[in-house]
């Protein structure tokens, strides 16, 4: 294995130890020991991709838009795939379950920043191109819906993980964009959009990696 | 004075007390020391009513749905206002801020609970009867949709606190309310809801605060 393969090898598994830790525990109660250990790299290791506790954050928050979706025909079927697949991930990966709680937390905005404005980009660009291919309503703004989008899925996704362990995730983020929807689609486009709660397992199935920097 | 109207005012007193220090610096990080100094009560006073931090969270998330608002001839319209006064009062109140606060922390559920319980019922209460009176589309199932509300509101205020310290929250309930209220509300009555974003500042200044119990 190159050397440059294994830093890369190293960085990512110490960012889903981070992820791991910071998914469980906070970033308040979690602790660079508690990441070396769940990392199982040594502390040398881990100092020369990151250099404190904020780092990892940053580094966690950073990953979590990294994700390339195959393109559709209709381009708010692309907003949904995002969602839906955001969703699925909550369940089943600690890094997205961590980014979430990250980025909710309100003592990360001094520390680490959050992840939200990278989502509010990624929904932005493609309300965007589907607002100027006539997919929406003509009252759609596009970086407002896009913040609409983010908060309330956020919101959802947190009443799930508190109330439910998020086993109803999908099915709860779902419903949210079967109610939204009716509001930014043009009726043409709403009716071949699938919003259906397996969506996203769907899509990741067909979903290539991209792969993480070095 | 009576000494049980005193009792009352001391109460409310270390219960505001105790929501300006849970808003500002969360449950985790929240002390008995620093609320008996915000309340400017003595330790016994405090002690009599509540006998931990955690009797003084509950005692916090007990207030949060503790108004009366004055009853609309559509009854969706209370719903709106239910949503929009709570965002007003979280721009003005600690107590809200606090509701919100330790409701979202993932801490809560072991120690203290959640307001959202509360708030779903409410909302499902009114759904419920605008339901039987027709004025809610055939497919809306009162206590799904009174649970999306709650959830994704929570995150519109969340994203408000974090973003722009609920300087547009308002604003941004009001968007939330006007995307979701097209898939809740038969049309005729949609064009007859006021979801303004000084809908909530208007209908408090009408509205008669309950009484705290003793």
């Amino acid at each position: 294995m190159a050397q440059q393969e294994r830093a890369v090898r190293t960085r990512r598994a110490v960012l889903e130890a981070a992820a791991t830790v910071f998914a469980e525990h906070g970033y308040t109660a979690a602790t660079v020991a508690d990441i070396l250990k769940t990392a199982g790299v040594t502390k040398g290791a881990l100092y020369f991709h990151f250099d404190s506790k904020e780092a990892l954050a940053k580094g966690v928050l950073e990953l979590q838009t990294d994700m390339a979706l195959p393109e559709q025909e209709i381009k708010l079927q692309e907003l949904i795939d995002v969602a839906m697949s955001v969703a699925h991930r909550l369940v089943h990966e600690p890094l997205l379950r961590a980014g979430a709680r990250l980025s909710a937390d309100p003592m990360g905005r001094r520390h680490y920043g959050s992840a939200w404005p990278l989502w509010v980009d990624v929904l932005t660009d493609i309300l965007t191109v589907a607002h100027q291919r006539g997919e929406t309503l003509a009252h759609v703004v596009p970086r407002e819906v896009a913040e609409l989008v983010v908060s309330s899925f956020n919101g959802v996704q947190l009443y799930a993980q508190l109330e439910t362990d998020l086993e109803d995730v999908e099915y709860r983020v779902s419903v949210l964009l079967k109610h939204l929807l009716p509001s930014i689609a043009s009726a043409p486009v709403l009716m071949r959009l699938d919003v259906a709660p397996d969506r996203g397992a769907r899509i990741l199935r067909e979903a290539v990696q991209v792969p993480v920097p070095a």
